[in-house]
């Protein structure tokens, strides 16, 4: 039931064809990601994965995080796996080698972590949310805070979270009222912060919160909100842990899924408040928020394409081994696994190939990242960002939406065992739903694809991108074979809807952007699947030329081939079928709530 | 977070305008279902479900029933609010009047049952199955049985269950193992049952179980298949009990929702043999199953309506009280609601409109099963049978996969109290998940519209229905308005796929049936979305009536113009994209299993 096997053939497909780990590879400061090194880490990190994170994903399932004497104790198993995953050197592979980190390509580490969540997505939270607070303490920091806090936070001998939410300031962060008084050189926080990751567990000696709150005098709204570095122990000046601080856990939330990962309510300041130090300017925390952002959202979708896999894998290995009933057409009396049901591979298929495209999709966006931080051109750079800003909210909310769908279709092809706990895939289930959720709403990707991605430049970034997709067509013309053909035509009906839908949108925003935005979430969905299709159609070009020269594995290369003719014959037309409800904003926008 | 308000205005409009209630109450036995006296069932009944059921749902999920020393006590407050049920003549609403029952019409039945299943899906399950029971003992049960068996189950004195999973039998009841040996005038039946909903309880003296088992020399697969009635308690010739048969309760399973409802493994035979007395033909026990088969599966399907509404009532009722965000467009400070915020209402469109639509559909069956059976004249009678056996499949189907994305918006409405389990509305996320499961997977109910019925008349149903919802178009074109023309649209549109859709599959179907079934799924979907549609376009029709006469109330029926218009701008359009599915079957099909 714990089984995972990580796909490593298809990350390597999308690293090499989709990322561009190969130009990658000899950028300034990542010269040590050949292909034989990045081969090596995957299987490593696979074995880890398989070895050590798999089998406890339902213990922490089965069994969570307690609070006990306002003490967090996480799931049995949890505390010595995190030690091995630090001992390995695993939380130190994408930072600073000059802070101890390892200084890995983010598109190979985003490989990697897709192991860490698919293996144990509960598990695979805590360095997800140190990773954030390391990013932030880098980009803001004062020296002093960098050489304090981040060795060890990238080592993992510490780990960090971030607060934002309180009860009344959820996805409206402005509306936040944690305060922060001025203490000396420090700073007194009090409040209450709710849905906090980790934000209290055995693991280590330290935790590093980072904390939004308002100073005085500080203007209302996200202008008015600092960020402060609130150790859960003091550091003193040599590293050594100081008094504990003015931070408690009230309680852990009791959740539908993820239960391996403890969200905590941490009430700051019960004791005359918090000792915290403020991490870049104030009124500036938003700023350090956005910072955190990309990084953040491309893991959470990241994260919708882990759990995918998973069940994914799960339902595969019940689909051929379940005997169940004569599929039609079969004329012997022999035991048939259900898989010989069209019905079952249609579902498999779905889940396989949408899959594969978010994967695509976000480990395109992984290799913008590296871009845009390494190129030496300054405007190759700055375009490798924007592209990369283009595509968070999708691998974001795509990726998320379909990673629900998937795991409710892997329950569905399990049948009655489907919904017997025991059976583990309803965990996938019940942990996916937060995805959509967490590090914005998928509603909110959208809001920003429509009004800072596209806003922000009047759709040029877009309008380039698409461009560089339908490029694609000439390529698709000149191969042979009846998959590419339907994927070449399949692949420019999305594209002339995307970009006729996109025109649309930005004329609506333009005039009455409250049907624009009535619409903003069918377009992102519609953008998502056109890129997704464009990931699998250059990947299905890659693996029709290996077929060709006998290269590869041709199992994995003709599935590729038949994933790419899948999604642009069943998904990609539902995603365009959107289009219908971008030009119908009004409906939507013009409704009396009352009328609801 | 219990609160459910029966949606007693849209049962009525569904009834008298989509199922034809007024027709309906003009036929033999249906005179009692006048206007006033359904209206004053449907309040008393939705008095018992508020007051009674809602309050128990989150209690059922909360404490499951358990199994204690061999016997099953049920989850807190069911059994008291079973006894009220029964008390109330509730269980004995749609059944036979000579045996005791009330002789509802099965569209009012249907509407009750809406609300039981929307309050407690768990506590729902019980009555749901009886009722399949006593339908099986009153078409294949011998007089003596009849008049055994059928008063206490009626009144809901005894309760019924249905036996047909085991292990390697699931949705391939021929596989089944259980035997039955003769033994003087009964039989004795061995082997193990799973998957049994209400399998044992403590609300009653006795439990009727209909068990499917094997008799000495009886052809594989479902011909060798007969039906036993065999009591928990057998039963004396004058009613009373007497000894414990040898059935007993081995384990209840730990469930991904449905807490409230124990779902048991039964064993059989233990000691020697359990008594049990075949109902109807020895080797016809499948002829039973379908007998039930209609009802069981209509109410499966109003099931995920049920279910759908209630998580849309929380989804509505959260976002017009949770303050969050500034709406775009908005210029004030003053706290907004989300349901401001464009798509929030999208979504809540989203779910009202399938639900709608979906009610629609089955409101409509179920008037078709009192056209069936009431009608004078045979013919008449005929088609309304065949009528009614296209849609099951649909309503089975489409409304429990608009009830699965349903729950799973609602959650998303929620923003992160979603994701919180005191919320409640994470429970119908749960619960709901194995609507596209028993009484057929979804999967199967594709197969069951394709190869049965569309494949025995090669498709003349089918035609004739979708030429039936064609006449619609003249009627629509006749009226003003710019929601009816939309709609007119979008319905044709929709029509003109349907039509062209069952010509490609059924084509298919001749000639590769393969091909054929791979695409069943998609095509059930346009089918049944866009009956939905001509079910929300007849509703939108008698509303724009009632608003240009200035009868009834304006909110709900422009509400319903509204629901009707989206539906097809946003949800028909995406069932229509399967077409492209349907067309492309061969991908599917001819894929090498071990390509996945």
């Amino acid at each position: 039931m714990t089984v995972y096997n990580p796909p490593l053939a298809d990350m390597h497909a999308a690293l090499n064809d989709v990322a561009g780990l190969p130009a990658i590879a000899t950028l300034p400061g990542c010269e040590s990601a050949d292909e034989e090194t990045v081969a090596a880490i995957l299987e490593e990190a696979a074995k880890f994965a398989t070895g050590v994170l798999a089998p406890l994903n339902p213990i922490g399932d089965k069994t969570p995080a307690k609070l006990e004497n306002g003490a967090v104790r996480t799931s049995p198993g949890f505390k010595e796996a995190y030690r091995g995953f630090v001992d390995g050197g695993w939380n130190a592979l994408p930072f600073d080698p000059e802070r101890g980190g390892q200084g890995l390509p983010a598109a190979v580490s985003l490989a990697v972590s897709e192991m860490w969540n698919a293996a144990g997505l509960g598990f695979a939270l805590c360095p997800l949310l140190t990773s954030g607070a390391v990013d932030a303490i880098e980009a803001h920091g004062t020296e002093a805070q960098k050489s304090l806090y981040l060795p060890k936070m990238i080592s993992g001998e510490w780990t960090g979270t971030m607060n934002l939410t309180e009860p009344q300031a959820g996805s409206d962060v402005g509306a936040l009222r944690t305060r922060a008084v001025p203490d000396g050189d420090a700073w007194r926080i009090t409040g209450q912060k709710i849905y906090i990751t980790f934000g209290d567990h055995d693991y280590t000696d330290n935790i590093i919160h980072l904390v939004l709150a308002r100073t005085p005098g500080a203007p209302a709204g996200t202008r008015g909100i600092s960020m402060f570095i609130v150790p859960k122990f003091l550091v003193n000046e040599d590293g050594s842990l100081g008094a504990r601080n003015d931070v408690r856990t009230v309680s852990l939330e009791h959740k539908l899924g993820i239960h391996g990962s403890p969200t905590a309510v941490l009430s700051y300041g019960d004791e005359g408040g918090a000792i915290g130090y403020m991490l870049g300017r104030e009124h500036r925390g938003m700023e350090n928020m956005f910072t955190m952002m990309n990084g953040a959202r491309l893991n959470v979708g990241l994260q919708g394409i882990a759990v995918s896999d998973r069940a994914y894998q799960q339902a595969l290995a019940f689909a051929r081994t379940r005997v169940q009933g004569k599929p039609i057409g079969v004329k012997d009396d022999a035991p048939h696994p259900i898989i010989e049901h069209p019905d079952v591979r249609r579902m498999l298929l779905q889940i396989k190939s949408t899959t594969e495209a978010a994967r695509g999709l976000a480990y395109y966006a992984a290799g913008q990242t590296d871009f845009a931080r390494h190129l030496n051109d300054d405007v190759a750079r700055a375009e490798a960002q924007l592209r990369l800003d283009l595509m968070i909210p999708l691998v974001k909310a795509w990726s998320t939406d379909i990673a629900v769908e998937n795991c409710s279709l892997a329950v569905q092809i399990h049948g009655g065992m489907g919904f017997i706990e025991e059976t583990g895939v309803a965990q996938h289930y019940r942990d996916v739903r937060i995805l959509p959720i967490y590090e914005g709403t998928n509603g909110i990707q959208a809001l920003d694809l429509l009004g800072r991605k596209l806003g922000r430049d009047k759709g040029k970034a877009a309008r380039d991108f698409i461009a560089e997709m339908q490029t694609l067509d000439r390529v698709l013309a000149s191969l042979p074979g009846d998959d590419l053909a339907t994927i070449r035509t399949g692949l420019g009906h999305g594209l002339k809807t995307l970009s006729e839908a996109t025109e649309t949108i930005l004329g609506q925003f333009a005039v009455d952007p409250v049907v624009a935005v009535a619409g903003a979430v069918p377009y992102l969905t519609l953008f998502a699947a056109t890129v997704g299709a464009w990931t699998l159609a250059t990947q299905a070009i890659a693996a029709s030329r290996r077929l060709a020269e006998r290269e590869g594995d041709p199992r994995f290369d003709t599935a590729k081939l038949i994933t790419a003719r899948f999604f642009v014959e069943q998904i990609l037309p539902k995603a365009i079928s959107g289009a219908s409800a971008i030009t119908a904003g009004r409906t939507v926008a013009g409704l009396d709530p009352d009328l609801l």
